[in-house]
């Protein structure tokens, strides 16, 4: 059923197939440019709870149960759940996941984790260990904030090349049979650090990550960007793909017609304030169940890779002078 | 090639098999009783490295390398590596990892991850995504009880239900052929939380998770525990495995004679200060790997269950009044 392509891809030759998906998003991504396709808005960051990380768990409870729904699917059908997001020790994760009973597997990939949650959830089906599961990531401006720059309160300056991290969480019900989008390829990626320091430039530093796994897949199915209708990356923002459009054309794929960024996507960088564009979990993950996967099943186009890149530091790494390693993990989707 | 039996458990009819595994610990953890079994102690906490974090991923660097080495694999071998610890982003991993070029998928299941890797690596090769895959965790007492709980030069005084961070790693290289141990069964656990808040009690939070995986497995498989020659748990500690005994008791299980938790086995609770024994991803990676892989391999006993328990709180859920919710994941093992 699953076989391998090249060195590094895998083909599932009966595809998985995302059977549900949701998204749910905060205030500034619903007043986005993508604002009218999410499934679910919370105008309130705390999402009625007493804290932004319990709010946070909300959302991602918020996304899982809009996916099974449009699947038809309740959480006794699903066989495991791939849940991850940016906190430490995967908070949200746990929390939101604690009252599923669902047999749970903690999925960390910094932003990459949608795509990694998406190729482990076709691994188990595609190989047979599942009939049914789940995926779900989020992010949250307020609880990354805190965790691994400043307090709110503080009013930091943000400079260019920074980030905004995207309010919102993503889920998708993966499933080996049914009506739906098609996993059909993956390609899982390596740990990418060229040095970059500055926790400010993420796009930096996950760009070359990005870039060896789009490189490794080309070369792996011997395809080019002809081959596909469009090319999503996560979260690099404008710097990020600035950076991959070059890295690219330096071996030959110009890939600069069909490249969308989900971080460029979210929000519009001229009157949103969000300098480079968005990040976290939540970005790449609302902007494929909210977007993407959308558009797809519309008929707008249905040949389509999406590459979730994350950075994979941490403060107490960056503070002991640690660069930052780039990680992306790439699946190639399908309508049926 | 994989089947599920009852509710939740997987059965891989062709078994991955367990082809390599190492063990690497510190000064303490060599002290104690199994300290002779290890394959490489660092006697310096820092293992030569700048800090305890850098010296943690060099734990896991040199356990990996020691899998490999028994194994006779390489890292260009490896389809990809499945990896996790307790610091925050799983920093250990990624940058221990960060060298090899190995495609790489963090995990995250606290003390439970290094069960929660076998699985992975197993649904990965039983389902024919990898030929050959590794795992590895670790953790370290001086960057755990940092993070987790107060500086060391504090001196916090630990109650005695509180339990011990092991300072080690632990590796297995997971592959679709050759001579070694067999991962015949595998059962993903769910969230439990039954409002234990006490942080210096992990034992009694992830007890009732040990439980439900087990009596979960031994309902889908429909077998008792006088169908194995032992049941290792990760690191329940004294406390917790009085309380599995107790549960499982309940349910005319008596698991008393055959059940050891590696938590229990590492230290001696009499001599070496460590109140109710070890714990941390580290613990029930170096007992495996140090310990029951080897007596499986002399032919001691060759019908185990290894479950590992994990705690998935944070310090940041803890001080917002949450409760502990514990995980434990069950692989069945078998000699060839």
């Amino acid at each position: 059923m699953i076989k391998r392509v090249g060195s590094y891809t895998v083909e599932f030759m009966h595809p998985p197939i995302i059977t549900g998906y949701s998204s749910v998003v905060g205030k500034k991504e619903a007043e986005g440019p993508l604002g009218k396709y999410f499934d679910k808005i919370f105008y309130d960051s705390r999402a009625g709870q007493p804290t932004w990380e319990k709010a946070e768990a909300k959302f991602q409870q918020e996304a899982f149960i809009g996916a099974m729904t449009k699947s038809k699917t309740h959480p006794e059908d699903i066989d495991f759940v791939f849940a991850g997001d940016l906190l430490n020790q995967l908070i949200s994760s746990s929390y939101s996941m604690r009252s599923f009973n669902i047999p749970y597997l903690g999925q960390y990939g910094a932003c990459s984790t949608m795509a990694q949650g998406i190729i482990m959830a076709s691994f188990t089906v595609g190989g047979g260990s599942a009939r049914e599961t789940a995926v779900v990531t989020s992010s949250h401006f307020c609880t990354a904030e805190r965790q691994y720059r400043y307090p709110l309160e503080y009013g930091g300056v943000r400079p260019q090349t920074a980030q905004w991290t995207v309010t919102g969480s993503g889920s998708v019900i993966v499933s080996n049979e049914g009506k739906g989008i098609e996993v059909v390829n993956a390609t899982v990626g390596k740990i990418v650090d060229k040095g970059i320091k500055d926790i400010n430039n993420m796009g930096a530093a996950m760009a070359p990550a990005a870039y060896d796994t789009i490189l490794t897949y080309f070369n792996d199915t011997k395809t080019t960007p002809k081959d596909y209708d469009r090319i999503f990356t996560g979260d690099l923002g404008q710097v990020g793909s600035e950076l991959l459009h070059q890295l690219l054309n330096d071996d030959g794929y110009n890939i600069d017609s069909i490249h969308r960024d989900c971080g460029l996507m979210i929000f519009d960088r001229d009157t949103q304030d969000v300098h480079a564009g968005g990040s976290g979990c939540g970005c790449g993950a609302s902007v494929l169940c909210g977007k993407i996967l959308k558009d797809m099943e519309k008929g707008k186009y249905n040949n389509v890779l999406f590459i979730a890149t994350g950075a994979l530091m941490s403060p107490t790494a960056n503070q002991q002078g640690e660069s930052i390693p780039g990680v992306a993990h790439l699946i190639h989707l399908k309508c049926q």
